[in-house]
C-alpha cells in the first residue's frame, strides 16, 4: 500500500483486543455450542411493555425521521421525571440531560467537549476497555489507579465493597493537567457499589483541584445494597458531574444505542456540541421507545423486577462457586460477577496458542474454560494496566445477565473443573 | 465557571448553525403551522416491508443485543448482493463493507481512520456542514475548492450539471499534504450528478497524488440522468476510493441511523476500528430491518419507485418557479432543488434581526420566507467560506421529500411572492 494511504496512529494499533480473542476461541472450540457468559449482553428480550412502545414509534413519521439533535423532548422529560426520586429534584430537560448514541457515544461526546491534547483523565482500573480509545482520541492522556483487591480474595468469598481505592495513591496521580476522573458505579467488572464515604472523599479531592467527575452509572437500576449517586452528594458537586446512563442497560436492549449524560448546564452543553459533531442526532423509534419506558417502568413495576429477577441470578449461579469451593466477590450491583481460580491448577503441559501463553494467566485460565469445558468468560486483565494486570491473574468475569437454563448449563459444565482444583 | 472546568476548543465555537436560525424562525413565525422545507427528512413513512421486517426484528432477542462492531453479517450480505449490479461484482461483506451509525458517524469514523493532525482534506463548496467538523475532529485542515453556478443561473432554468468545478483550482489546491478528497454525487445541495468525464478527471489526479477519496453517495437511489459511481472507474481508482451509503437516504429513515461504508479491505479495516472507538457498535434491530429491506426492496419494485415518486415531486413542485418567472438549478438527482431569488426585491426597511441581517442575502430571503410566507428554506451560502458566501447568496435550498400535499401547499404560499418579483 501507498505510504500516502497509511492510517492514523490512533487506529493502527494491532493488538487484539480481549473481545476477538474470546470470540474467536468459542468460535473454534470443540465444546459447542458454547455457553457465552463473557460480554455482557442479556439473553432475552426487553419487557413487552417496551417492545410495544418501539413497534408503535414505528408506525409513526415522526419517529422515524431525525431527532433534535440533543434528543427527542419526550425522552429527556421522561428521564426528568423518572430520575427525580433519586436525585431529589427534577432536572431540567432542556439544559441537563441530552441524548446520545448508546452511553460509549456519550462518553466519547463528554472527553471531546473537555479534553485538549496533553489533558489527564484518571481512570481506576479495571476500566471499561473503551475509555482508554475514548479518552485518547481528543489526545488525552490517562493516568491510572488501582483498585485493590481484598487480599483474603483468593481462599474466601468476600464482599465486592472490599475492593478498595488507596486514597493518598489517588491524590498522588492529581497533577495540574488533571481535567477530568472517571468513576463507574455500580462497577464493571467488580460489581461494587462505591459507599458513600468513599464518594465523598473522591468527590472532595476533584472539588478541591476542579476536576469533571465523569460517573458512568450505566448499570443504575441494578444494586443489591444502597446506591449513591455522586452527584446528589451536594449542590457544590453537582457543578463539576455528568452522570451517564444507558437504556441497553436499564431496559436489556443493549443493541438499541441510546444513552443519556446528565449534569449541570455549563458542562450539558458542551457534551451536546460534541455529540453533535460526532452523530449528528441518535435513533429515534428506539428514543420514543424508551421514552415511553421510563413513563411506564415504574406502574409496571419493572425496576423492582430487575433487581428481583437479577439477584436471583447472581445467587442461582453463584452456587456452583461454592460447590467448588472457588472464592468469588459478591456483587453489590451490576450483572458481572468475578471469581478467583487461584486454586485451580491448569495442565503444566497444556497447549495454549502463542497469543494467549503471552498474555496474564486470567487469558490462559479462560481459553482453557472456553476449550475443556465449553464455557466463555472474560480475563479482566485486559482492564488493568499491563504494569498491574497481575493484580487479577486469578480472576475471570461471568456475565450473569442470561435465562436461568443457560446459567444451569453453564453450572453443570463448570462442574468439570473439580479435577483441576487443589485445595 | 471555573477555569478549569472550560471546554475544549473543538466544541467553543458559539456561532448559531444555519438549522438553529431556521427552527428557530420557523417557530417564531406568525405564519403557522409553518410547511418546513429545509431540513431533509422525509415527510412520510418507510415501505411496509421494511417497518414489519422492524417489528419483527424487535421479537428476536438477538436483534435486541449488540451488533458485531462491523455491522450484522446479515446486512453486509444483503448490501454486498443489493450493491453487485451497480459495482460489477460483490463486495466482500467481511472486508469492504463496515456498518455505522448513520453515513454521518461512518465519514467520521474515515476521517478518525486516516487524518493526523495538519492533513488536509479537499471539501468543495457548498459543502454538508457537518463534513467540517468531521474533518476538525482528528485535526485535518480543510483546504476549499469552490463549484461554481451557471453565469446565467440568475435568469434562466438550467441543469444542475451546470455547476462545474475548475479542475485548474482543484490541481492547484493539492500539496503534499493533502490525504483526502471528499466527494458528493448526487451533490446536496445542488442537485448535480457528476458525470463520467469529470469523475475521471477527479479520480486521476487522487490517483497521480494518492489521494484517498471519500465518496458520499447517500442519494446514490435517487438519480434523473446517469449516475456513475468513482469506485467503479477502474480497480486503480476503487483501491483509494471508500465509498458512502445511507439507510435513512435509501429507505425514507433519516431518524434510524443506519449508514455503510464500502472499499477495500486496506482501507475499511481501519475505518471499521474508528468506528468501534467511536460508537462500539449500531443499532441492531434497524440493521437486521435494513438487510431485509435490500434483500427485498428489488422485488418490492421500491429502487424503482423511488425514483419515480422523487422526480414527480420535483416536477410537481418546480412549476412554481416557472410559474413565477424565478430560474432554478433542474436536479439531476437528490431531493434538494436550488432556487434563484435574484428577481425577489426584498423591502429596504424590512426589519431582519442582526444575526440575519449580518449574514448573506440568502440568510435574509430564507428568514422573509418564514416570516411573510411561512415557508422554510436553506440558505446555503451557510455551505460556503465566508470568502465565496457570495456565489450563492441568491439561492434557496428547498426539500421536496415531502407529502404532495405540503408541496402543494408551499405553492400556493409561494405565490404570495409575486408582488416582490421585479422582471
Amino acid at each position: 500500500m501507498s505510504a500516502k494511504l497509511q492510517p492514523a496512529a490512533r487506529v493502527s494499533n494491532r493488538r487484539q483486543d480481549v473481545w476477538s480473542i474470546i470470540n474467536e476461541a468459542a468460535a473454534a472450540s470443540p465444546k459447542q455450542p458454547i455457553v457465552n457468559m463473557g460480554q455482557g449482553f442479556f439473553g432475552y428480550n426487553p419487557p413487552d411493555f417496551i417492545l410495544n412502545a418501539a413497534k408503535g414509534a414505528l408506525d409513526r413519521v415522526e419517529c422515524n425521521q431525525y431527532s433534535p439533535t440533543k434528543g427527542r423532548p419526550r425522552l429527556k422529560k421522561a428521564i426528568s421525571d423518572a430520575y427525580a426520586p433519586h436525585w431529589g429534584r427534577k432536572l431540567d430537560p432542556e439544559t441537563e440531560i441530552t441524548i446520545t448514541t448508546g452511553a460509549n457515544e456519550g462518553m466519547l461526546s463528554a472527553f471531546m467537549a473537555f479534553i485538549e491534547p496533553g489533558d489527564e483523565v484518571i481512570v481506576f482500573e479495571p476500566f471499561f476497555d473503551q475509555y482508554i480509545s475514548n479518552i485518547e482520541m481528543p489526545g488525552g492522556k490517562i493516568v491510572y489507579v488501582p483498585m485493590h483487591p481484598p487480599e483474603e480474595g483468593g481462599f474466601k468469598t468476600l464482599s465486592a465493597a472490599e475492593w478498595t481505592i488507596d486514597f493518598a495513591e489517588l491524590e498522588r496521580a492529581i497533577t495540574p493537567r488533571t481535567k477530568m476522573l472517571v468513576l463507574n458505579t455500580p462497577h464493571n467488572p467488580v460489581g461494587k457499589v462505591y459507599s458513600r464515604e468513599e464518594l465523598v472523599k473522591i468527590a472532595d479531592l476533584c472539588l478541591k483541584h476542579q476536576i469533571i467527575i465523569l460517573s458512568d452509572e450505566v448499570y443504575d437500576r441494578l444494586f443489591y445494597v444502597p446506591f449513591t449517586r455522586i452527584a446528589t452528594l451536594s449542590p457544590e458537586v453537582e457543578k463539576i458531574t455528568i452522570t451517564v446512563g444507558s437504556a441497553g442497560k436499564n431496559f436489556y436492549a443493549t443493541g438499541w444505542r441510546v444513552g443519556w449524560l446528565m449534569g449541570p448546564p455549563d458542562l450539558i452543553q458542551y457534551v451536546s456540541a460534541a455529540h453533535t459533531r460526532i452523530c449528528y442526532s441518535s435513533v429515534s423509534p428506539l428514543q420514543e421507545a424508551c421514552a415511553i419506558g421510563f413513563e411506564q417502568a415504574e406502574a409496571e413495576g419493572f425496576w423492582d423486577t430487575c433487581i428481583t429477577d437479577m439477584r436471583s441470578k447472581m445467587t442461582l449461579f453463584n452456587s456452583i462457586w461454592d460447590e467448588l469451593g472457588l472464592p468469588y466477590s459478591e456483587p453489590e450491583g451490576g450483572y458481572f460477577v468475578m471469581a478467583n481460580f487461584s486454586k485451580v491448577e491448569l495442565p503444566a503441559d497444556y497447549p495454549f496458542p502463542a497469543h494467549v501463553a503471552e498474555r496474564p494467566r486470567d487469558f490462559q485460565l479462560a481459553w482453557f474454560l472456553i476449550q475443556e469445558l465449553g464455557v466463555a468468560a472474560i480475563p479482566p486483565s485486559e482492564f488493568y494496566t499491563d504494569a498491574n494486570a497481575h493484580i487479577v491473574e486469578d480472576y475471570l468475569r461471568f456475565a450473569v445477565c442470561k435465562p436461568d437454563e443457560v446459567l444451569e448449563d453453564a453450572k453443570e459444565r463448570l462442574r468439570g473443573l473439580k479435577k483441576y482444583i487443589k485445595n
